[in-house]
């Protein structure tokens, strides 16, 4: 048996895949993918995911992509290696289901807010960085017409507008988890869960660094909490340690590290 | 035990779940919610579903919300009841990994796309056709703060260049699914899974009748053949035939039946 995990920096998507494996104590060969080199968009790595994205599982040759999809996999292919305080996916349907209403949430609501933000930070710096006919070259090796949008679009600069309303979308799941977590020690329960490693992933662990005006600490408690207790445990502070490239000046998003 | 299931109109979310419940033989006790009359906004229902949207799924007292996890719910549920040709969810890690690549990229880049284009043709006749005072009170009893502010604009109109976007999403998608539908029977595979089900709701269903200028039948022959088989399964006809009030002329999303 042998899997392998392409991925980048240790945040957002590449952490989010990063954690099960080591949460499940699964041996991976590790393939840094340089997103500062545009490696993501270069023919060998289109070769293993023709949308150009990291990361990717390769299990014994099949490639699965997307962070909540590789997940889900992972407990599927590999059910008893679990963390030894409960299983990622909790067995039960109940369980199982309120885990995949968090991670549809952290999916559809959360990711790509703060995404935009890391985006208009970090990548928009980079896109800047790089002559005019030397963009257009990179962007003709983009395979997905969306990610090739948001490229240009973190070149010129993400609207205002666009960026209020990121900033609102935030807050509003700021709310609905410092609500949810005065309910239940986790996000979908009892347990730690997949659903916990995809809100830090996404904006947990990063959060309070990048919009101080929020005040985190004071207004989201349970929030921080929350996540000193996701920080504290062994796997996650193992994948934090791994591989960052990031141009120490533009580390709001990924890190001060 | 007991299942019940609020749903409005079969197309859609409300569609998508109601067709494994008939496909897995379950017996369920159907509560048809009148969007016409903003059932889903009144507070009996908001006391059954928080966020106030159908459908709902109450299994003896347990509310699940969002289809996508409905349906995975009813596969952890009642993992025997399945049709005779192949389970909904399949069994092999490798299928449902398949699956749920394709549920997500219904979820993320179809649905709320061809939705926009319904409510802008449907739900924007019925919002314009409300008082003003009125209008606004009905505003304040609706949950979820996306949800207001997409009635708010249905109601004003969406933007062309928003609707323009949304049938490039629409066209990008047809394409995709044209080209799997190349390589394999269904989306995920050799067999009928969630996935189709997923598609054809949102999408594959009503593309045709909704966008004469596509020529769906000329360009997307082999989706047009899959739609046909997915449409002569016993379980979706069955479900096609459920109440369906909407006003004749607005059934451009909803269908001319």
């Amino acid at each position: 048996m042998s899997l392998k995990y392409y991925h980048a920096e240790p945040l957002a998507n590449s952490l989010k895949s990063m954690v099960p494996l080591k949460e499940k104590g699964l041996a991976y060969e590790s393939v840094y993918v340089d997103l500062h080199k545009f490696e993501q968009h270069q023919a060998w790595f289109v070769r293993v995911n023709p949308e150009g994205q990291v990361p990717v599982l390769d299990h014994d040759g099949i490639i699965i992509t997307h962070t909540t999809v590789i997940n889900e996999y992972l407990e599927d292919a590999f059910p008893d290696a679990q963390p030894a305080d409960a299983p990622l996916r909790p067995r039960d349907p109940v369980g199982a289901a309120r885990m995949r209403y968090w991670n549809k949430f952290v999916d559809e609501h959360v990711m790509n807010f703060v995404s935009m933000h890391g985006w208009h930070r970090m990548v928009g710096v980079i896109a800047r960085s790089i002559d005019s006919g030397e963009f257009e070259k990179l962007m003709e090796n983009i395979p997905l017409p969306d990610q090739r949008k948001k490229w240009m679009t973190a070149r010129s600069g993400f609207s205002e507008s666009d960026l209020a309303n990121a900033t609102d979308k935030i807050v509003y799941a700021l709310a609905k988890i410092e609500d949810q977590l005065g309910q239940t020690r986790w996000l979908a329960g009892d347990t730690y869960t997949l659903a916990d490693i995809n809100f830090y992933s996404h904006c947990g662990m990063m959060v309070e660094r990048m919009f101080p005006e929020l005040e985190i600490a004071a207004k989201y408690p349970r929030l921080v909490d929350w996540r000193d207790r996701v920080t504290a445990r062994p796997a996650v502070a193992e994948a934090l340690k791994s591989e960052d490239r990031t141009t120490p000046g533009l580390r709001t998003w990924s890190g001060d590290r």
